[in-house]
C-alpha cells in the first residue's frame, strides 16, 4: 500500500507578518507531531488579501519567510507546499507565489499564479489582482518520494486547460494553495475541487485561509481533499484548523485502470 | 431579452425501431405544441444500447431515421438534435451519431462520437463500445438563429480537453444526447454537465434516454439543464418525460462579464 500523509494548514491571517509566522509555526510543529509526510499552507499566509498590502508584504526570494519555510521543512524533515506569498524581483514586479521544499529544506519547486482574479459579481464580490500583481509564465509540477504533484494557485483551478496539461504531465495530484471567498466558495470550490479530480484521474488538494469576517476580503475556508472518482473525502469548515489525511496512491491506480481516461484522450484532436 | 425554448425527450428505447421511431413522432409531436424552437432526442433514441443491437440496427446517412429526422424537422418548423443512432459506412465501419437538421429538414450538422466508453469498474457498470464501434475525428459546432452551439456525445463529455475546445470556438450551449448507467450516473452525470458549464462559461444540456430495467444496460435518465454559473436550472428523474426549458443568452453575457473566464485564458502555455 502507498500512501502519503498530509496535513492541511487552515490557519487565520491578520495584518502582521511577524504574528502570521508565529501561527505558522505552531501549525506546522502541531503536524509534524502527527508524523505527516507533507505539510501545505493556504494562498497568502503571511499577509492579508488586500491589493494595498501585497506592496508591503512582499519579499524577494530567499527573504524572510522563504528562509523560515526552508529550515522548517528541513528541521522536521517534512515536504512543504508553503501556501504562497507575495514575491517581489529585481525590477519591482510582485508575484502571487508559491515555494516548495523538500524535507532537507531545499526549494524544489516554486510557482507564481497565472491567472490573475478579476472578478466584478453583481450584487457579490469585487476584485481585481491585476491592479498590483503581475502573472506567471509557467506550469509547475515536482516529485515527491510519494507522488508526482502539480501545483496551482486558488484562480488558477477555474482554467480546465491547466489541469488538463498537468493531467498530460501524470502528476498524481494537483495541490492548491486557494482562497475563494463568500460568494464563490459556496458556489464552486467544491464543484471545481470534484471536477478537476475526477476528469483528471488525481487527488484534489485545497488548502485556505480560515475565515475571519473582520477581513476585507472573507476566506471560505473548506479546506478540502478529493478522491479520483470525484468524491469529497475530508472537508473543514471555515474555522482555523488542521486537517489530517492519508492519500491511498493504490486506490488512484484503480480509478485509472477501471475507468480509463487518461488512455482514452484524443491528443490528436485537441 | 434574447432566449431560446428547447425541449428534450426522454423516451424510452425498446427492441423495436419501428416502435421507437413511433414514439419519437408523438413526443416531437407534443413539444413541437409547445412552440419551441429547438427539440433533443437521446443517445441511442432508435436501437437498444447493446453492441450487438448497433450492426442490425445501424444505417448509412440519408435512410430511414435520417429521412424521418428530416421530414418532421420541416413538417414542424423546428430545430431538431437528432440524439444518436448507429450509422453504418460504405466500408462497414459503425458510428455513434448525431445529425442536426434546421427547421428546413436540412442536415446542418453530424457529430461521431469521439471517444469510444470502455469502462470496467468492480462491482459496477463494465461496457466495450469499441468492440464494434469506430471512433469520430472531428469537433461538431453549428449556428442556430438562437445560438452556436457544440455538440458531443455522452463519454465525450468526460474529456475536458473537447469541452475547451467548443470553448475556443466560443459556443453558446453544449449539447449532449448521453446514456449514463446506474454506476456512472448517480456518481459524475451531474458534476460534469455543471463542470463543464461553470469552466466553459456555456449552458450544458443533455439528453437521456428514459430508465428502463428490463434493458441489459439502464440509462440513468437525469435529462438536464445547467446555467454558465454552474447551477442545475431543470433536470429529470429516470421516467419517460419531456423537458421544456428556456436558455437565456442575456444571462449567458452576464455571467461571461463578471467572471471573465473566457478573457483570462493562456492560451500561450497550454
Amino acid at each position: 500500500m502507498e500512501k502519503m500523509k498530509i496535513a492541511l494548514l487552515q490557519m487565520k491571517v491578520v495584518d502582521n507578518k511577524e504574528k502570521n509566522l508565529v501561527k505558522a509555526k505552531e501549525f506546522i510543529n502541531k503536524a509534524a507531531k502527527e508524523n505527516v509526510d507533507l505539510v501545505m499552507l493556504p494562498e497568502m499566509f503571511n499577509c492579508p488579501y488586500e491589493n494595498d498590502k501585497f506592496p508591503e508584504y512582499a519579499e524577494k526570494e530567499g527573504e524572510k519567510t522563504w528562509q523560515f519555510l526552508s529550515q522548517i521543512a528541513d528541521e522536521k524533515g517534512i515536504f512543504l507546499v508553503g501556501g504562497s506569498i507575495p514575491e517581489i524581483t529585481e525590477n519591482g514586479d510582485i508575484y502571487n507565489t508559491s515555494y516548495v521544499f523538500n524535507n532537507k529544506g531545499e526549494e524544489i519547486a516554486k510557482h507564481r499564479k497565472i491567472h490573475l482574479f478579476d472578478i466584478d459579481v453583481e450584487g457579490g464580490q469585487t476584485f481585481k489582482e491585476s491592479a498590483t500583481l503581475s502573472a506567471g509564465n509557467s506550469l509547475t509540477f515536482f516529485e515527491t518520494p510519494f507522488a508526482k504533484i502539480g501545483l496551482v494557485i486558488c484562480y488558477d483551478l477555474r482554467f480546465p486547460e491547466l489541469a488538463a496539461s498537468l493531467s498530460k504531465e501524470r502528476v498524481d495530484i494537483i495541490m492548491v494553495p486557494g482562497a475563494f471567498n463568500m460568494t464563490t466558495g459556496p458556489a464552486h470550490w467544491e464543484l471545481l475541487f470534484r471536477s478537476r479530480a475526477l476528469d483528471n484521474q488525481v487527488y484534489t488538494i485545497g488548502t485556505a485561509p480560515a475565515r475571519d469576517k473582520e477581513q476585507s476580503y472573507v476566506s471560505y475556508g473548506n479546506s478540502i481533499v478529493v478522491s479520483p472518482w470525484g468524491n469529497v473525502l475530508e472537508r473543514l469548515s471555515g474555522k482555523e484548523d488542521i486537517l489530517i489525511a492519508d492519500i491511498d496512491l493504490d486506490y488512484l491506480e484503480k480509478i485509472r485502470n477501471e475507468l480509463p481516461l487518461l488512455k482514452h484522450k484524443r491528443y490528436d484532436l485537441y
